[in-house]
């Protein structure tokens, strides 16, 4: 089958293997499929990853455990042992011997099939076209934050970053909160936020101030993880959602001068993200900035890289 | 008055003039003082402070506000404008237009006199000798984590340090839990805690396993706080209570792939500190390594600096 590899290089093959189903797997024929910046990151070297890449996608069940029989499904990313303290204690996505779709172990969805666990996968509603089902994994982990922090409706928020992650959590705290704050540097998707209703300044016109009871870091960066230090209020709380390494220095001190609380937010709740979709409470097919066959992943790749583009999907059956 | 003074270089000054009070404020004879690591930070620059050094002290208040005339006292450092909007909510300790005792635009207590605003004065029962009171005001800031973040009696719990304010923790933590371990590099320091029914280890057969519900970063360093996201399970609390800047790299990235959360930790409650000490629930008087007469107050300085000691006071009157 054809599918975009990673091995020290990004690499299309024609010639890749079929998935073959372990018990309790499901073979998926991929329909759709999102770039995401964590992709980007496997491509830099993270978690030593190689195999097939990618592991936002949709697709029809078409073999393997029957209990999804050709319906249309989408999946978690995390594949879990069930068996370790963190599976027992209800920390499942935390698994010490998980495998992650695409990331971490386990071959992804940039391919015409994947195998997935049954237990991962969510049908998707008829309300929820290919293209917005793709959004499903990241929209989940907008979610997440929401379970992890709980921002009064009066609260000040402010969400640093303007790109694909950025978006998707200011459209759920719409759903929310009257107040959120963009901080981004790029005018277009600073506009894509503000018609959904969203109050957005770019990052130079910013003054911080110490004042947000909540602020998001979306950034990816170690600069912007230094804005929400000076943006958020003392005892405020700070949900971390990009993976940076900071390569310079990287002072520490204002957490405890302030008393900063900041949380980690990765992976979230499916079921809320299908249902904010199928309910159109959140809008995301304006944050498709291009889409491209799979045979053209390298292709997909630089866009997604590029930094005026939002969203770039793969249409796996073209 | 005889006083320590830091301007770019600690001085011994004789001839200091001895504070005037403004309205509200107590005259406070100072007794004794207590150095702590920010005393150190201080003489590398820390908030370019210049003054009168010190913040932890016990002496007799004799003149200013008559609120307190002739009473045995200990001080708050943080001295607040009571009109902004960090008094106004409830959280004056991070008052914005604050002064810091020795630290921040403001003299400290490492001299005969120091004026401190009378409602930051609390009285020291005749239980607890002016050595302990000494501690009062790091002891608060050790209870401090205890109110932001509530470990259940069954949680395990890893402090990392043995230093000065680790020793506190530990204390603390003992009243509360089964199960604390203490994660140091002196031998003496962990024979301290463990005379207090602490289990500890050095750090070089100490083995980081993501376990921990709660670990509290007391080194001071930034490799204590990677060892801290090595230590801590997933979704578990770091307590940082100790200020750094990582000068080189940092990877924060496990705070999300883990989802942890980051706690910051500053300063206390006064009134649980001074209960503890005259309840003999906490022992202190251990951890003094030495004391000097406030003339020989570099020589203190540095002997606080030394790795081997824990802590070392200022006998005032001597």
């Amino acid at each position: 089958m054809l599918a975009m590899c990673f091995d020290g290089e990004v690499v299309m093959r024609t010639d890749y293997p079929k998935p073959r189903c372990a018990h309790g797997e499901v073979l998926v024929e991929v329909s759709k499929a999102g770039i995401c910046s964590t992709d980007l990151e496997v491509v830099k070297g993270y978690m030593g990853f190689s195999g097939v890449m990618g592991h936002e996608f949709v697709g029809k069940a078409v073999g393997g455990s029957r209990l999804w029989g050709g319906k249309r499904v989408v999946a978690e990313i995390n594949c879990i042992c069930g068996k370790c303290d963190m599976c027992k204690s209800g920390l499942a996505n935390h698994c010490r011997n998980r495998t992650v779709l695409g990331i971490d172990g386990r071959d992804g969805c940039f391919a015409e099939y994947v195998a997935v666990p049954a237990r991962n996968c969510h049908e998707v509603p008829e309300a929820v076209s290919d293209s917005e089902a793709v959004f499903i994994e990241p929209l989940a982990a907008a979610f997440q934050l929401t379970r992890q922090v709980k921002p009064a409706q009066s609260d000040r928020v402010v969400v640093l970053g303007d790109g694909r992650l950025a978006q998707l959590v200011v459209r759920v705290l719409r759903l929310r909160l009257r107040r959120t704050l963009m901080v981004g540097r790029h005018p277009a998707k600073l506009e894509a936020a503000e018609k959904q209703g969203v109050q957005t300044v770019l990052e130079g016109d910013f003054v911080p101030a110490k004042a947000a009871d909540v602020v998001v870091d979306a950034t990816g960066s170690a600069s912007g993880f230094e804005l929400a230090m000076r943006t958020v209020r003392p005892r405020g709380t700070i949900v971390l959602k990009s993976t940076f390494a900071a390569a310079g220095g990287l002072n520490l001190a204002p957490l405890v001068i302030d008393e900063i609380t900041v949380v980690g937010s990765r992976c979230g709740p499916f079921p809320e993200a299908i249902a904010a979709l199928a309910r159109r409470e959140v809008d995301v097919a304006a944050l498709i900035s291009a889409e491209f066959p799979l045979a053209d992943g390298p292709a997909a790749l630089a866009a997604a890289g590029n930094g005026n583009n939002i969203k770039v999907l793969l249409d796996v059956r073209r």
